[in-house]
């Protein structure tokens, strides 16, 4: 295990001139990635061809991966697959938890949550019949609206805007006291904290590889199951690849063993392939280690932009074990501020309707580029250079 | 428009001493496509990070290339999109088709239908309630089985065994002619064939794109949907990418507009780009000669076959105007003779429990290729070659 974190640093491609603080929504390109790709693409699919299902271990990628990813989260082994979206693995893990809760029609989860969960939720609900709905609160809230009605608690552990995390292992157990499951989408927390998915007690989880992990644009999702619900889980979304047999062709579907039944179609090779490459950097990560080293760097971050911006609201808990590895600000002028420390080569990100974001990610940050970052955010701040007309015109993604 | 085919064999990577027939599998690698997912990783990931998903334009590329796929499919423009694999394609096709003949509860499909495609089925009605059911029937007998109960007719064009090859158009009418919908899988069928969606009247159609069209092991599926139904399609997979204003971070789902209301979470963009350069190749194929090659090709086979292996029945139709773009033949030992065939450099499949499965790709099948196949097959037949215990052995993917 490393906790030299100048090493893991030097196996990232960082482009000259930009200090990166957005690897919570795309992470960079591990710099083994490139060429394993490439042996993906022409070595592999290239020359084996179809035979490379088996001869280059293609069919079991999803399996291995999904292992080697649960390393991070605190999961059992053979308890994660990969594959998908994380809003398909959404509503996997939804309709999974609903159907072994019966009698109960009721998700809860929080304004806080990613949209694109609740909108799973929304049209599962919907599919489900109009008995089931969705329920959110705030996240301040969520502990005291676990009732009897609840069938599954669902929820971010780390809001993907302020960065404020969930006690997961208290909301679970008030989960379970009440009769509940609880799902929980690590999409800001793999890669980005120690997670201990064994032992809170979760009993779903799913996430996102292409933010922390490293993976690359589009790169699939994971699910878990908790080992003592695998028999139990019954796929909706019942695939083939699920299935106990794919290659019988049966006509009828019989649910694969563990974990695996929750695999659908055909995996994505090729994006499979430049996560292997960064889970090769993230098999040496000491989690405790990068734990203490995303606080010292959120800590600097916030730090220094209070003592030299006074015009930023700290959006984010102070606390940071109330925290992820993100910091957030508010400004009514937030999505201009972005561009004008973008174009300065700070990239960040801004989430509507006035948040800054900024990930430090101790595999590729550094001190030196959290004090740059200040310095060039407090000087746009002060000069006021963000106010200019290319920085007030929206793109289509942000 | 090219009906050149030695000049687009000689833009696909075809590895020495390999006659490769299983292209309906998994195609071969494309030439550019190496240098294009290369490009994608290292220039678009690499340098620009998330700004790749304007300045490289991912965010637009499922529905970009859905166009051009729209073409070989016969599809209105900006009625195709890309994303997820074929099953949850199917899940999405299905759940919005009954949704849109209330009253209904059963979708018929036959036997020969991809059992994914029957699994998907199986669990969106169990997901539905008791009164949803799945009736399937063989093949032949599915025009006769379009009652007045039936919401949704699912059927693949080409089946994956046989190669025959259900009339898209008459049995679309026969199923509006009931008050039914039709859903068409078109894995076997785009850029197998001439397929011609808009003409045939069909409602939705899905596909998958690492057969035909060469995009990859894993690459994305695609959907259509009619302009006619577009407005009223509820995604009841409700992602954020298929949201109206997906950056807008709305608490509700509000679907987006035609068949982007389709797309659910982040495209692969590895495997897009991989998909971009086989298109590149598609876009100049004259569709009405590919099948006249094709149909060239396949004829060829199997007089060749049934001249020197009379152990071998023809499972494919005889008459070309009933098939696909394979041939299959029928033998008891067909597992251990696919696995000398293979041995010999001659790659088809194998499909539980007795086809030798071929494909013929006009793209970059030539004549050779056939009369070199037939050879070596009718030599492992003669000799009995095939019976060693190695060509016995199973693999997990066959």
């Amino acid at each position: 295990m490393t906790t030299d974190f100048a090493a893991t640093r030097a196996q990232f491609l960082l482009p000259e001139g930009i200090i990166y603080l957005d690897g919570n929504s795309l992470g960079p390109l591990p710099r083994a990635a490139a060429a394993r790709v490439a042996s993906c693409v022409t070595e592999e699919w290239g020359k084996m061809l179809i035979r490379g299902w088996n001869a280059a271990g293609w069919m079991d990628q999803p399996s291995r991966l999904g292992t080697r990813i649960g390393r991070l989260i605190g999961a059992e082994p053979g308890s994660v697959v990969l594959g998908d979206t994380l809003s398909i693995k959404v509503y996997q893990a939804l309709a999974s938890a609903l159907d072994m809760v019966p009698g109960r029609r009721v998700i809860l989860s929080d304004t806080g949550n990613f949209p694109s969960d609740l909108y799973m939720a929304e049209g599962l609900c919907r599919t489900l019949g109009p008995d089931y709905r969705l329920v959110t609160v705030a996240p301040e809230e969520v502990a005291g609206a676990i009732t009897e009605e609840v069938a599954v608690l669902m929820l971010t552990e780390v809001d993907y805007r302020t960065g404020r995390k969930h006690d997961m292992a208290a909301l679970t157990a008030a989960a379970h006291a009440k009769g509940a499951l609880a799902i929980w989408d690590l999409a800001h927390s793999a890669g980005a904290l120690p997670v201990d998915l064994a032992g809170a007690g979760a009993d779903f989880a799913v996430g996102c590889t292409y933010k922390y992990l490293n993976s690359g644009p589009g790169g699939p999702a994971f699910i878990y199951v908790a080992p003592r619900h695998q028999d139990a889980a019954r796929p909706a979304l019942s695939g083939w690849l699920g299935h106990a047999e794919p290659f019988a062709f049966d006509l009828h579907y019989r649910p694969g063993t563990g974990v695996e039944r929750m695999r659908v179609g055909t995996p994505p090779i090729l994006q499979l392939a430049a996560l292997e490459a960064s889970l090769d950097i993230w098999d040496q990560v000491d989690m405790a280690a990068l734990r203490t080293r995303s606080i010292a760097l959120c800590d600097a971050f916030i730090a220094g932009v209070e003592a030299s911006c006074p015009d930023l609201a700290l959006a984010s808990p102070r606390n940071a074990a109330e925290r992820g590895s993100q910091v957030s600000f508010r400004h009514a002028q937030g999505y201009a501020i972005m561009q004008a420390l973008i174009a300065e080569g700070v990239i960040g990100d801004f989430r509507a309707p006035d948040i800054l974001r900024f990930g430090f990610t101790p595999l590729y940050t550094s001190d030196a580029d959290v004090s740059q970052a200040v310095a060039i955010l407090s000087q746009i701040m002060a000069s006021g250079s963000w106010d200019r007309p290319e920085f007030h015109a929206r793109a289509k993604v942000t």
